[in-house]
């Protein structure tokens, strides 16, 4: 396993290296990755599969690391949320966060050591504002999906909020936007003082505590992961946010006949279209998180790449993926049709 | 709320300075609480009680950051382990170790923030010796006490192994011996760079994992915290070691008429008497950590102290407590009985 999981690092790193390493210089990147980097679609969420899972984006994570680049990793935790939620239902989601941080962090940090590195997983909590509007209008997909008429009678038994998400129906909290990262001081602490392993943090967009009256109180809500992924790459002035998806980049007419793929686009082009908005699941916040990095950020050349988990090797180069910054001409260029398709043949 | 608690911290910092700081200069120091600084006695295993335990423990834990001294706190995990395993009887001890740790890495954030101070936990693993031989006799308690007949039923139910605890009966899991801990670089990073927050790290012992044939797997077991962090203090090349309980130091003939607290102790006493082998509850590993730390350090001046969470100010000048160290006249010292019982009235 080892060896085998070695022999796929080296590989990666030779495809990276090739590609990236003469036009990218050494930077600072946060790494968001979805749940889909720790349960496969079709998966039982089991610690055992989200560990296959984790391993098999190892490599991608480490790559970045051994072309020179500063990374910070920060994961999802929807599906773990919901589980942990249905077994202790008396505890609230700034709670059920934190474990979600410790039992993904703990999978993470199994993961990465089978490659040979240690990882840091720094509980967090994010800081939102008490008087935030979305506590009024709850929509954070967290746990399993179910009928309709199950997840009626689960919401009037145990007073949860439902929505529908795609043909299913699923419990919702409440979004409310990061306005700080409270344990981002140890997190770059660690990056900038050469702690040999890879450093973990935000998980689950952080446990969401707020500040009322002089004390600090938990939050029933679950923070956008993306969200605070931003805000961190923004605070540790980053030159880069990748946020890792299980659907490429972002598209125009996604699966139409004339869909394509973006390959660089302004924050200006994605905001007059309100791209995003009509994607289906959850491509509209990533996009909205990469728009806030490369926006705040003190950085003109600050940059965000959304793109596929499984492309995670050719991200950075440009060959896939879609980059949003400040500086593209005329605000958005395309990825051309792969040549085995658009050649004749 | 945080004013009061600003004011316990101030009144708490005097009577240390008072005490100590003229003959202690800053020193590093680990620092392990038990569940009684998170749970009461008598109390209801809530969060909410958790929080408010915590939050009395805070001043004295800051009073010696305020004092200079480098701290690195650990904390048991016995209760919260438990009811986590009761809850979620699927998941192993290793993954409810790490939760564990998130969730109470989180309450301890929450209570050292209401006093000014970002907490930054690190969920830790600890690598244990896959052929420990503690894997054959289960040592170490978890869960709540039952009845006799109420643990027999469960222990047949769901594979338990039981022992007795007292006039109760409880769940016992492996207790291996700590070999490494896989995240002590980065809380060394922390320590060493200035970090403004409370680094916590090792909790509950660290999630125990293993090397088996080249990977990490996670163990089911529970790595005593007092244990896990004598080796964080000697690997941390700490100065002092500071064991924190809620019954006081090291006594000969504790609860008799002729019982007295020794006030310094060298290892070498108290391995000829087996001191701790025979008290009541856990004092043994919190004694044979002690002397771990002490005998293992690479300085000769290393202590541990053994000593009452209520008396935490008073321990560094030696007033409260048992200080074990190399050096002691005769090799123990007493306290003498306090001047209110000596001195004639």
């Amino acid at each position: 396993m080892l060896a085998r999981l070695a022999r796929r690092t080296r590989r990666t790193v030779r495809l990276l290296s090739d590609d990236a390493t003469p036009s990218v210089p050494p930077q600072r990147i946060v790494v968001a990755v979805g749940g889909n980097a720790l349960q496969r679609r079709g998966d039982r969420l089991t610690i055992e599969n989200m560990l296959k899972a984790a391993k098999q984006m190892v490599p991608s994570i480490l790559a970045l690391r051994q072309a020179g680049h500063q990374v910070l990793l920060t994961h999802g935790n929807g599906p773990q949320v919901g589980e942990l939620a249905l077994e202790r239902s008396a505890a609230t989601f700034d709670v059920l966060g934190a474990e979600s941080q410790g039992q993904i962090g703990y999978v993470l940090a199994q993961a990465f050591q089978s490659a040979g590195v240690d990882a840091a997983c720094i509980v967090t909590q994010t800081a939102v504002d008490a008087g935030d509007k979305a506590f009024d209008n709850p929509t954070k997909y967290v746990g399993p999906v179910y009928g309709f008429k199950e997840a009626e009678a689960l919401a009037n038994q145990l007073d949860w909020t439902i929505k529908q998400d795609g043909e299913y129906y699923r419990r919702v909290v409440a979004s409310p936007k990061p306005i700080a990262v409270l344990q981002l001081d140890a997190a770059r602490t660690l990056l900038e003082n050469n702690y040999p392993g890879l450093v973990v943090a935000g998980g689950g967009g952080g446990a969401p505590v707020s500040r009322v009256f002089g004390d600090v109180v938990g939050v029933e809500a679950v923070v956008d992961k993306d969200a605070t992924g931003a805000l961190m790459a923004r605070e540790l002035e980053a030159d880069g946010f990748i946020i890792l998806t299980d659907g490429g980049g972002i598209w125009h007419n996604f699966g139409k006949p004339d869909g394509r793929e973006m390959k660089a686009v302004t924050p200006k082009y994605l905001k007059a279209r309100k791209t995003g908005q009509k994607f289906p699941g959850s491509m509209g916040p990533k996009i909205s998180a990469a728009i806030s990095f490369v926006e705040g950020s003190s950085k003109p050349g600050a940059w965000a790449i959304i793109g596929d988990l499984n492309d995670a090797a050719e991200l950075m180069s440009g060959a896939k993926g879609t980059k949003v910054c400040r500086d593209v001409p005329d605000d958005v260029t395309w990825h051309t049709s792969p040549p085995e398709e658009s050649s004749p043949s």
